[in-house]
């Protein structure tokens, strides 16, 4: 006789087998049943503050464990939850959305059930959410339950984007057979059914014949699972490596040839021109929209480029298909003799991100973009994970060099104001998790560091409720600089839809729960900051540390909104 | 020569004729240009702290002033929002969402802005919004963006459900004629063109027969405009009345044929005969959802029923089309022969509402919901707006006999959790308003009170920070139960899931904003309560107060709630 369990317990059995902890969500009516069944699977319920807290946590957990997941209930809950998961698709994180429906029951007698958007209608929600996720399926008859489970789970693996999975309440005791759970799910072999020789030999014909080859790499590399890849081939051929926006925080960014993000015309002098000549760009997991790429300003010239994407191997001009990205980097490696390679001997003088000491600041001066970002950038350790929200603080976060073993992330595409505090949240979950069972580079004293403004921590603020709750080790910076900066550089800087509400920001720990005693301290000067980051009570114990940054209502980092900025003034003033 | 104005000020212009003075939203790059409008055309800017909330405070709004109106952006701030629009739709509030979108020239080229799901495409976000809105457009062309504008507004009217607007950045200075805005906008006029004598004198005949009558008022008849007309029947015909929990709040509650709300299978025996021998129900605007009908208990037979809704009017099985809401009713008006009407003599001894006094609980007793709201309900005052979230106080507030002039509302099929708080800020906003304007029934003190639990004010808190900033008359009562109490008494109520973080409540008004001095305080007895309630702070002055309830993790008003409470005991018990 086959060995049975229950619906629920299958699934939550198939995402933890798929490296899985916790599990984010809220509860609803529909939803509680399945919840049961969580702990049991030992999973671990994290309840969110609201739904769309729950979606940008799920995805800031998947982008450092590789998998996350929300469960939401019918109508209000997946529709408030759903710009987070529309986000996790754009920059592909991969999030399991389970939705607790209605009972087979209810939607077959097509009931007017509360939360439904017309009476007895039972659709609408799954067909919206076919527009913002990779793969959908609508359990109904245990007998298929598990197969359609499997196959949604593999597409969410396989594409790093998010799932979608309706549960309707009354399945989830139904018996279903646990053998498939003795067996992996089936993702495809990194190795095609028909050797691809010819693409890698293309690959490495342009590699061994190119004069001045550089590496950029994009942020879809983490999503198309390469990222191991990419690193050895840059310690391999020591070319000269970028990343974009999107791409920072992805690999050791203390190798010698690293040089952070190529900012387009952004950038200097040296940089530019160096790429201007290059002749073959090897470019890994591009997403190249407007506002990764500097106005597409950094979009390497298609002629030079080969592009590996999850889709396509594009070399220059030719797109070669169904040649696996995995397997063409891995055979890369394997094939690759690199005495053939151009060696640059003298390495060229490029810039490198790079870090400043508070001797170059003075004490009394007020704290400005210019210097903040290589000023904090130096209180990161080896192993912390760093946000930057939408906004001053998302550009700012990308002129840090990283230590070892640091991940960063922000918006690159999907850019939503608020998403980076509830998405610490997950991330700094996920890190606990990896710290307490010992799969994290052996550190044991790494921290999430999310910087956030004003106008965007007013969004999702609640989310600290859930830090604290949980103990995770979260030090949020608050830039307040009285408004949506970013907003402003680009259109109405002396306008009141810019403007927000004044909080009093550093009483949110104690508002929220955190025991008393907690950190909290607030900076104008630069005397003041370095006093902030160099306090024992910062840079030890555990749980949520907050610290206000107060800045100028128009100060910004260096680049596009400086840019943005003068342009507005210069029209101001008729030029 | 025609005179001219911009399209942005033709939208703007023609909103504030149809009664908007304020416009909820949260700026984005591409709405900011849209921004500069709205003072000019004699709006008010209202930057709520997030889409969501912003939208279920023009939802708020739109319940008491008509017509509401938010603001996004293209992307993540319309799909932030897309749940509280949803809402609107289900229960009828009319809400105007603008959102600002690339400019056609990017549209145009299919470049890959950010907030978009993929490269080139600006159409998912406008064909996930047809599901939840009731008319859509584009604008494009701005020979036709006035007739555009026109046309979805005046279905916002006439169905009282939200319209979308895709506004493309660059369309907001095109010169367009204002010719239209010397008249009002197009609604069909109540008056059918072929008249429907025969629907009324089917309904006047059913009236005249009729033995034991009753009125049954529901939800939609606000969105159908009926109000006035409903009233005057009720008056008119003096039948005994009852309302759903959608129709609550709508009408005068101190008529002597008031009876409150019909509870179904949860209500006073009394009641029930009463309705199970009634011969006929006169029933407007019904939305006889699950949750607005407890669980369908309350739906009047179909044999006895003439249903008054905004497309049909049915007489027990026969549905008649065609014959318009407004011109029936008023219909009915004109033409009822009042002497025609059976005439309850002596009138039936049925249940109402009623208030409870302090003297009727002991001081040192715990607060619980079996007489809290019949207290509660002692301190509202004429032209008081009350909200009860989703949960407790939802069910709670319903139990209140209102002065004269108060409205109330909570969701009754939508059921999001959170939804009170910011509605309260767009209702309490409205109401300001109305009263500046001299328009509130020449009341000039009063309040909004808004009653939600811990896991509902969790959800969308940071609204407080705008009702502070916007000096809004509102008072907040948080009922501390640590946890969804309603999803306890359904499911789990021992399980973890159910709890939420334990927030330091009363530092909400502070934390967000509030000068010092704002009213704060906490009961968890009856004697502490009636300080409260009696303390002149509490009840005079203008701004924010809040009240923190503490009460007993299962408490839950009478009702479906204890019944699904003793079933979950029973259950365990294995009863």
């Amino acid at each position: 006789m086959a060995s049975t369990t229950k619906l629920a317990d299958y699934l939550f059995q198939r995402l933890r087998q798929l490296g899985v902890s916790s599990v984010h969500g809220v509860p609803g009516d529909t939803t509680l049943p399945l919840l049961d069944y969580i702990e049991p699977a030992g999973l671990r319920w994290i309840g969110g503050a609201n739904e769309l807290n729950a979606a940008y946590a799920a995805d800031g957990y998947a982008r450092i464990k590789g998998l996350g997941v929300i469960v939401t209930t019918f109508g209000v809950g997946e529709l408030s939850a759903i710009n987070g998961v529309a986000g996790a698709f754009v920059e592909r994180a991969a999030v399991v959305h389970i939705v607790g429906t209605p009972s087979r029951a209810d939607q077959d007698s097509r009931r007017f059930v509360h939360h439904s958007i017309k009476p007895g209608d039972f659709r609408t929600f799954g067909q919206i959410y076919t527009h913002v996720t990779i793969a959908q399926t609508r359990l109904w008859d245990p007998q298929t339950g598990t197969e359609q489970i499997d196959e949604v789970l593999s597409q969410c693996v396989r594409h790093s984007r998010p799932v979608y999975i309706e549960f309707p309440v009354d399945l989830v005791s139904a018996v279903v057979s646990n053998d498939g759970l003795k067996y992996g799910i089936k993702v495809p072999d990194p190795e095609p059914l028909v050797p691809r020789d010819d693409v890698v030999n293309k690959i490495l014909h342009r590699m061994y014949h190119s004069k001045q080859p550089i590496v950029l790499l994009d942020g879809e590399s983490r999503a198309m699972g390469i990222l191991d890849n990419v690193q050895r081939l840059i310690e391999l051929t020591q070319w000269p490596t970028w990343t974009t926006p999107f791409g920072k925080g992805l690999i050791d960014e203390t190798l010698p040839n690293f040089h952070g993000i190529y900012r387009g015309k952004y950038d200097d002098e040296a940089a530019r021109t160096f790429i201007a000549a290059t002749d073959l760009v090897l470019c890994f997991g591009p997403q190249f929209s407007l506002t990764n790429t500097y106005s597409f300003s950094s979009v390497p010239k298609v002629e030079v480029t080969i592009c590996i994407t999850d889709t396509t191997i594009q070399i220059g001009n030719e797109t070669l298909r169904d040649a696996p990205a995995k397997y063409v980097t891995s055979s890369l490696i394997k094939k690759l003799v690199p005495s053939n390679l151009m060696r640059y001997d003298p390495y060229p003088n490029l810039p490198r991100d790079s870090l400043l000491d508070f001797s170059e600041v003075p004490d009394n001066h007020l704290v400005t973009h210019d210097h903040l970002w290589r000023i904090v950038g130096s209180m990161m350790r080896p192993g912390d994970i760093i946000l930057g929200d939408t906004g001053t603080s998302g550009h700012g976060v990308r002129e840090m060099a990283l230590p070892k073993h640091a991940r960063m992330f922000t918006h690159a595409t999907w850019l939503c104001v608020g998403y980076a505090l509830p998405a610490a949240q997950g991330a700094a979950l996920a890190q606990q998790e990896s710290i307490a069972s010992s799969e994290y580079f052996g550190i044991t004293d790494a921290r999430t560091i999310v910087f956030i403004g004003d106008g965007g921590f007013q969004m999702t603020l609640q989310e600290l409720a859930t830090i604290i709750r949980y103990n995770l080790d979260v030090i949020v910076v608050l830039i307040n600089n009285q408004g949506y900066a970013t907003e402003r550089c680009l259109h109405g800087r002396n306008q009141a839809y810019n403007e927000v509400a004044p909080l009093r920001y550093l009483q949110a720990p104690a508002f929220f729960g955190a025991q008393d005693g907690v950190y909290t301290a607030s900076a104008r000067t630069w005397g003041e900051l370095k006093e902030i980051l160099q306090s024992p009570n910062l840079n030890s114990g555990q749980g949520l540390k907050m610290v206000e940054l107060v800045m100028g209502r128009e100060d910004a980092p260096k680049g596009g909104l400086q840019f943005a900025l003068r342009m507005q003034k210069n029209m101001e003033a008729g030029l």
